[in-house]
């Protein structure tokens, strides 16, 4: 049964679907829908998700949207997917779940928002420093909640998991979205937080080399909407990041 | 094995377990956390849920919060759950999921946002005119699509569906909380949506006793803070308005 993917690669979850899917050998077929370009809009596109947002899926007799959704989805309808991604353990799976749950208030929003209020705000006619100000509470207690408490446990990964599980893709992927910030803003919000930032470089080894490629996209976002050159960037980042 | 819930009446998403629970079968101690009184600050509380917000459930050694992971492990956990809550079928739970995932940034960020902002402002220290109006947009944002997307297919639950999901408990419970405005106020919000008026009558005779029993609290919140809320507000607000 053919799978498609409509996607923006500059969708922090749209990632997190592709990275799940090229590392468990799902095969699919990636259909770009640029909402910067406003394609998620077309009357077409309502027909796959009536929300008119990436990313959505159609597998078979199946339309689907909400990443989280999904990602529950593919770990349990596609055949030889590592149960530590969603453990059919019931008491394990449901702390995942408070996990992802727990992320759309609090880390999506604070993270989204910023960015779409700062860097990403002329493109999509949201620039808005009050809006940002905002956000830049949400996203530095989301911060602060995922280093105190998801990651207090003992285990490289979320929970204390010795090997990550969805929730730990979801999440990383929102993170790296910060990437597109200059590199006093990235040193601002994530410096303080050390154990985020070595669980961010232990799941960018775990999936690699799908996980570079996939968010090679922020490195032309960056250069697109900042005004400088990829090369220069590159030269920015700090080796981790 | 004992099932504990921490919960405060006046928090939508306990209401809703506690809903579940007793239509149901599945017994538990139900221990008032009182969020007004800042009760889930304390660190007894914290021990349950590092979070610090109602509710919260313990079930043997499973320390569970965010009442959408709650619900999912219910209706998997407890032997005697019918299966359209949140059934076996993949592609059904699927959809089921997609809505409940939707539902934290759109209706309960509305709804939520408004009620705090507004009636239970004072009690809260939350009272923000400028909040309420940006929740609005939300709230009516989700209302419409709850009547256009979610409702739009034949039956009489969301997504078509004959009989009700933990998604229909989740969001009926959410738009609940919008009583304790005054009724001009309800009439504005929900008067345009007929056919979420209808499904909130359904969801209500397909869950009573329960749904009355559990919702009681509403009307004493409403005598006791609505009053008080419309003269500070209208105090906050420059003169002209």
């Amino acid at each position: 049964m053919e799978l498609k993917l409509y996607v923006d690669r500059m969708s922090q979850p749209a990632r997190a679907l592709i990275i799940f899917c090229k590392l468990n050998g799902i095969d699919f077929e990636e259909i770009t829908v640029d909402f910067i370009k406003r394609q998620t809009q077309s009357p077409e596109f309502e027909e796959i998700n009536p929300m008119k947002q990436v990313p959505a899926i159609v597998h078979g007799e199946l339309k689907l949207f909400e990443s989280h959704a999904i990602l529950r989805y593919f770990a349990c309808a596609f055949p030889g997917v590592p149960d530590h991604w969603y453990p059919a353990d019931l008491s394990r799976r449901a702390k995942i779940d408070s996990v992802l749950d727990w992320h759309h208030l609090n880390l999506r929003r604070g993270a989204t928002t910023y960015v779409q209020s700062t860097v990403l705000g002329p493109a999509l006619g949201r620039l808005n420093p009050q809006a940002a100000a905002e956000a830049e509470k949400i996203l530095v207690a989301s911060l602060s909640s995922i280093e105190t408490i998801w990651l207090k446990e003992n285990g490289k990964y979320l929970l204390g998991n010795s090997q990550p599980s969805i929730a730990d893709l979801s999440l990383v992927c929102e993170i790296m979205q910060l990437e597109v910030l200059n590199e006093k803003d990235i040193k601002r919000f994530l410096g303080p937080y050390k154990k985020v930032l070595q669980w961010i470089e232990d799941m960018r080894n775990a999936t690699n080399p799908h996980f570079d490629e996939a968010h090679k996209v922020l490195l032309e976002v960056k250069a697109k909407y900042q005004g400088v050159t990829e090369s220069t960037i590159r030269a920015m980042l700090p080796p981790k990041l």
